[in-house]
């Protein structure tokens, strides 16, 4: 099927991908008077008295902000905030329909980080979590950190945190099937935008302690002159603990993993044979990976994952979001933080028996209809033991 | 009933009035690659190409703002952002029931005439135009004025308009029903709030020539010492045009209209008693009007309106909203101006024939069918004379 001329097609046919409906009848007088005035005062003085009552008196309780300033939209770039709407609307029907979650799509006008991070904060009050979308880096990151400070509901990245979750149950699931200690394996990572920085510093928290990251001038290390900003210096004074330079092919060498969430062929079939024996390969570029399934098993990989759906182990966001928000939701929780976000991974990961776990099958897929209820459960019971659920 | 009570409970038992729902279908991994990547990149590139097809291909067409800043909520007064929130989730389920509108509500955390004006600017391309609600004047004045100037979608603060097209289309009714030229009458109103400065406004502008607005002061006349502000000053300088003092009282004595928007209680009998003959009252403040019915057309009057479903002949702007954005969202409007706002009374008036028009009868009624199609289909032409349509 031709995605592209077909889905326009089809938005032309939808005009709009979500409707805002009533979930109260209005068919009498005395409808009017319970939904709206003159009854209505009373929720209103209530939620006054407590502001915790706007989460059981109005949709708070269910109400996810996707928001974006439509600076870094899938692989397109800038295109704007009014372009980038069919994306959000898009990932509001997937966390209805995988979370049972009510989103509501905004994207605004401004590129300017401070202006964003007050814009969304203005409106925190009407939404019981926000969830980042599609913004650059590294401005995704102070928007991030500033909007964790202001707000006190969950605020969470998805291009950088939903694809870490989903990462790390993959790899956990690898580290089974290769028999490998995740404190022994050598990880090398390429790319260092949003989502790379986001993996590793998950893996390092879920317990990998031996991780590189390389970028065009190869891998960083604490010092190197070249291309580096503040969070490729931060990020260096936690990975590539022996301080070695050396291009993507050099450091690659011997390593037990590779991550790549960088460009498309970036690794040949040479650089996966220079690896160690059953390697792992997570090729995530989209469309095309920086190595293809069938050259990385030559090479001698033993499992490998993609971003795409027509290979085996698909990294796919919308394993993760709609179940950790759910969860959230579930226990009012007032933050999403790694905790959570490893029990996700963690309850992914457990979906796939040791009978079941092979190579093409280190992922739990798309429409496993246990994945968001599991992935549900584990958030929330994290969020409890981490002091950050209200209920 | 006891509204109070009922609505509580039944606000608890809801969870929210509104929801967000998905209008396509995601059951297979096709589904996914059209409504998300990869196929959703082709509607996106559509509208980076050309803003106006964000009208096309998202919800835009359909999608109202509903926003407050919890400032004035019904006439609870300032109870903050989040205790705004059923009343505007109520709005929201009207704009669906009544108008066909997707509205969703938003509460800002600030009471800044400009942080408002910009947050609501921020968001305003995800939406195909803006009902401000319930914020308090004279900032409401001054927020409309600014967003006007910078948004290309139509901004309407319905307690200002709402009302006034109400209350233009009954008044128009009760000038057939008494036999009396809208240039000839005296109109005298009680209030200089949002509202009041509004109809006198909006009369004004439909023909009417000679109205008094009345405060706690008595009657505002141009260089009134007491009690005056910008509003009133320009207010004055249309109004009470042989300038003359008195109280509420003095100044109702040989009325054609009162038109009270004011506080309980505010007209006696005999103060309609001193009204011209077949006087016409429109006594809304609510619950308890500036005078009951009753004790009206025993003073005489031949005509009453209130703001309650109770008696006839209810000024209730779930008449106009609905039809309003309707009518200017199908003409994809970029403003909804004063001709917009006055071809709506005249649609409303003109439901009701010359044999129904009684003096119980000249507004129609909330669940009467007509309404929003007949708003809506006059509004739309009047954009399309005014040319502010785009379609």
């Amino acid at each position: 099927m031709d995605y592209a001329k077909e889905s326009l097609r089809l938005h032309k046919e939808w005009k709009g991908k979500i409707q805002v409906v009533a979930n109260v009848p209005v068919e009498t007088k005395d409808d009017l008077s319970l939904a709206y005035t003159p009854g209505v005062a009373q929720p209103c003085l209530e939620i006054q008295k407590d502001i915790e009552k706007s989460y059981e008196l109005t949709r708070r309780w269910n109400m996810c902000l996707v928001v974006t300033d439509g600076s870094a939209v899938l692989g397109l770039g800038d295109i704007g905030p009014e372009a980038g709407m069919p994306v959000m609307e898009g990932k509001c029907v997937l966390f209805k329909a995988f979370g049972d979650v009510d989103a509501f799509p905004l994207c605004i006008k401004s590129k300017d980080v401070d202006e964003i991070v007050n814009t969304i904060y203005m409106i925190s009050g009407s939404f019981g979590g926000v969830n980042l979308e599609d913004i650059s880096a590294p401005r995704c990151f102070e928007i991030e950190r500033k909007l964790k400070e202001k707000c006190d509901i969950p605020i969470f990245h998805d291009d950088q945190h939903g694809t870490a979750v989903i990462t790390l149950a993959g790899l956990n699931n690898a580290m089974k099937l290769v028999k490998k200690e995740k404190s022994q394996v050598k990880i090398v990572m390429n790319g260092a935008g949003a989502a790379a920085i986001s993996i590793a510093k998950l893996l390092l928290k879920a317990g990998y302690k031996n991780i590189t990251l390389c970028d065009r001038h190869g891998a960083i290390y604490e010092g190197r002159a070249d291309g580096m900003n503040p969070v490729k210096n931060e990020m260096s004074k936690i990975t590539n603990l022996e301080k070695k330079a050396g291009s993507l092919a050099e450091t690659l060498a011997g390593a037990d993993v590779f991550i790549g969430v960088s460009a498309p062929k970036m690794v040949t079939k040479e650089m996966v044979e220079s690896m160690a024996k059953d390697a792992v390969i997570f090729a995530c570029a989209n469309p095309v990976p920086e190595i293809y399934p069938d050259e990385a098993k030559e090479g001698g990989a033993k499992v490998v994952a993609t971003g795409r759906s027509d290979f085996p182990n698909q990294i796919n966001n919308v394993l993760a979001f709609p179940g950790i928000f759910r969860g959230a939701f579930d226990v009012r929780a007032k933050d999403i933080n790694d905790e959570m976000k490893i029990a996700a991974a963690n309850a992914l990961a457990d979906l796939i028996t040791d009978e079941e776990l092979s190579p093409d099958y280190i992922i739990p897929k798309a429409f496993d209809k246990r994945v968001g209820p599991a992935v549900a459960k584990a958030v929330a019971e994290a969020a409890r033991k981490t002091g950050v659920a209200r209920l």
